[in-house]
């Protein structure tokens, strides 16, 4: 299950919107005859490429996958039903489908929902053991931001920041070329290459021109640039962001002026927000109709401020630079707290040294360990 | 030599104007037979307690201990000479003597300067053997304060902060019980308790009437409390740093009326700076020539700028609650720095969990690391 989980990190963000799933075949002598992984949506799943690498000697074998297979006909046929035709006889998952039974309009040869359960009922009755479980945690982890969106139905976000060690992003005159490490700009990019879109705000356009394409890294699906512009005057024709080194949408009111973005970039119409700005869950909403299931979600402080107030950040990562400033702009915006008891309490998850930095990495806490 | 940096350690914090030093006698055949510490100035040396508590067997053994044994006849004698007295044949130690050679006025039986030079010339000249640099590195970092105050001139200060992830102290209203976690706020005090004075800015006596003296741990010596108050008009005389509790300075601008404070506080009278407030050099100075070698800089934002424009600061402990507030009072304030070339860069020494709290040292970058 091991193998299977590290097969399936390796299309992570590159197939929204479905999950990464890994899979791997063992012959009825338990050595392992055919591997596989989801690479894309509208390309075959997990199962069918390990059973195709298997070939013959899947019959009487064992497969082991990370998510429970799929029961429906969607554009490459049900996994369960293949699991059968190839004779395998025992199925091990690592976590049940968590789907609606519904299909929704964003489904592109979606595994794991349009059926009224998952695929382990299909393969009991056809006499297939099948047994869910082995690893849960560690293969739901793989698949937090697909998982946390299917639960919530809108894309999981993760808000990315960079600092010096006294909050400030900035120095008193704007200046924050380089706050942090070759290092972590580096490590931003990856967690680009893991998201479908890439989210920042018309400050950050305006201030800092963000291409927020992947760099530097090999074979990866570009994530979706999205800039935040209500009035469509940050992102002017010119933008690094309208180049074609990845897609990009702009956000703009329904009543904005938006002609000079015809042809460079999609753009979404949604309506503002009482507090100003566009509506924070109409965006992620629209996002995931287009298929989105995790976000990047770059800043600037206002934007982050806004999303952490309509609780729309599921992650937070930040980047601690050595540096002390005293003075400058703040990494987080008003986010609608005015005293202590209304702070948003995290649990950090994980502290790395990126370089000279250090990544903190924390969640929104649980009403749990909201009590100590 | 690590049994002797541990005996050391128990007296951090209780030994100013002089070192920890620890001491283990070993006898001809190696076995221990004496330890001992320095437990406070006045107070006998390591070497002597170690001896005391060897007796005969000390003759032809060995003593190990962390600093170079002192050579000058203070209120406790030399202890080079005890040590031939006793007729030790060979004596190691860790860190050579750094003490100038002339005595200054705040020596109490200090045990490492006014004379030329260190014990273990004298030693040699006694025929016996006297070798240093064991563990140097160790034995230095348990004295780095007092090493560095003694090189510098100065008190070595640490400035200590708490703020939530994006560097904020307290909520847009000011609140800011708690931020950070009941373990954090217990090891605060154990920094006070290894320091020998703890500074807070008339800004926080104003908004906390913090009391600043070492609660919940036994046997400490109690740090100087020192509050940096220009106008004398910040420490009330109900103030609860007043309280017998520890002794408590108050450090006032030459021409502030500080009658209030008779009888209550040791009053310090110090020159105005030009930027405001006290000058940050004087007080430091002042504070040395008292015999204080450590400083717990407890803030504010205001004083912790000031002392970082001034260059003095040699450690940073920020305590980070995983907490995001988005508005509010800033960690630090104003450190003359306006543009992000001028940022102070720091080494991050360790980072580790305090409860659910990261706590980060960090020191200043040397030319070497800043190159990077
Ligand atoms: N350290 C970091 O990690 C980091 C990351 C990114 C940026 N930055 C820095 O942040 C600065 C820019 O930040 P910023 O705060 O001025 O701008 P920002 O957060 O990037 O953008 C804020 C703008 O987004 C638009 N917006 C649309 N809908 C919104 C909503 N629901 N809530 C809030 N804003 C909404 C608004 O402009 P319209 O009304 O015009 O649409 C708003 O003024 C730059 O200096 C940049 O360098 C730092
Ligand atoms: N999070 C933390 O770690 C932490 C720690 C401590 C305090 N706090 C919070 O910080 C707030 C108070 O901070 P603050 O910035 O207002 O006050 P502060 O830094 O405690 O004190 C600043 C005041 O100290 C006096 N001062 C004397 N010499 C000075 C010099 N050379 N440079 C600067 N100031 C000098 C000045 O007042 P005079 O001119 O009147 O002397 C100055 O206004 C409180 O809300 C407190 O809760 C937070």
């Amino acid at each position: 299950m091991r193998r299977a989980i590290a097969l399936a990190a390796r299309a992570l963000g590159s197939t929204s919107p479905n999950p990464v799933v890994g899979c791997v075949i063992l012959d009825a002598d338990g050595r392992t005859v055919g591997e596989g992984y989801h690479q894309r949506a509208g390309g075959p799943h997990a199962e069918i490429h390990a059973l195709a690498d298997a070939g013959e000697r899947a019959r009487g074998g064992t497969a082991v996958v990370t998510l429970e297979p799929c029961n429906h006909t969607g554009r490459t046929g049900p996994c369960a039903q293949a699991l059968i035709d190839a004779g395998v006889s025992r199925v091990v998952y690592a976590v049940a489908d968590p789907s609606p039974s519904s299909p929704t309009s964003s489904e592109q040869g979606m595994p794991h929902s349009g059926a009224p359960s998952g695929g382990a009922a299909t393969l009991a009755a056809a006499g297939v053991e099948a047994e869910g479980g082995l690893l849960a945690d560690e293969a739901a982890a793989g698949n937090r931001a697909w998982l946390t969106a299917v639960q919530t139905g809108r894309p999981f976000v993760r808000w990315k920041y960079a600092a010096g060690l006294d909050g400030r992003s900035a120095a008193a005159d704007g200046t924050s070329r380089w706050i942090t490490s070759a290092e972590s700009r580096a490590d931003v990019h990856r967690l680009r290459a893991e998201a479908d879109a890439v989210v920042a705000g018309a400050g950050t356009a305006r201030a800092d021109d963000p291409h927020l394409a992947v760099r530097g890294r090999d074979g990866v699906t570009q994530p979706l640039r999205v800039i935040v512009d209500s009035n469509a005057t940050a992102v002017k024709p010119d933008a690094r962001v309208l180049d074609d080194a990845a897609p990009t949408l702009i956000a703009v009111a329904t009543d904005a002026d938006a002609s000079h973005l015809t042809g460079r970039a999609e753009v979404l119409r949604l309506p503002r927000a009482a507090g100003g700005g566009l509506s924070v869950p109409d965006l992620l909403a629209a996002l995931y109709e287009r298929g989105v299931r995790s976000v990047l979600l770059e800043g600037g402080p206002t934007l982050a401020g806004a999303f952490l107030a309509a609780g729309a950040v599921d992650e937070v990562t930040g980047y601690l630079a050595p540096v002390l400033l005293g003075a400058g702009p703040a990494a987080l915006g008003d986010a609608g707290i005015s005293t202590i008891s209304e702070a948003l309490r995290l649990d950090v998850t994980t502290v790395e040294r990126i370089g000279p930095d250090l990544r903190i990495t924390a969640v929104p806490a649980t009403a749990a360990t909201k009590e100590n």
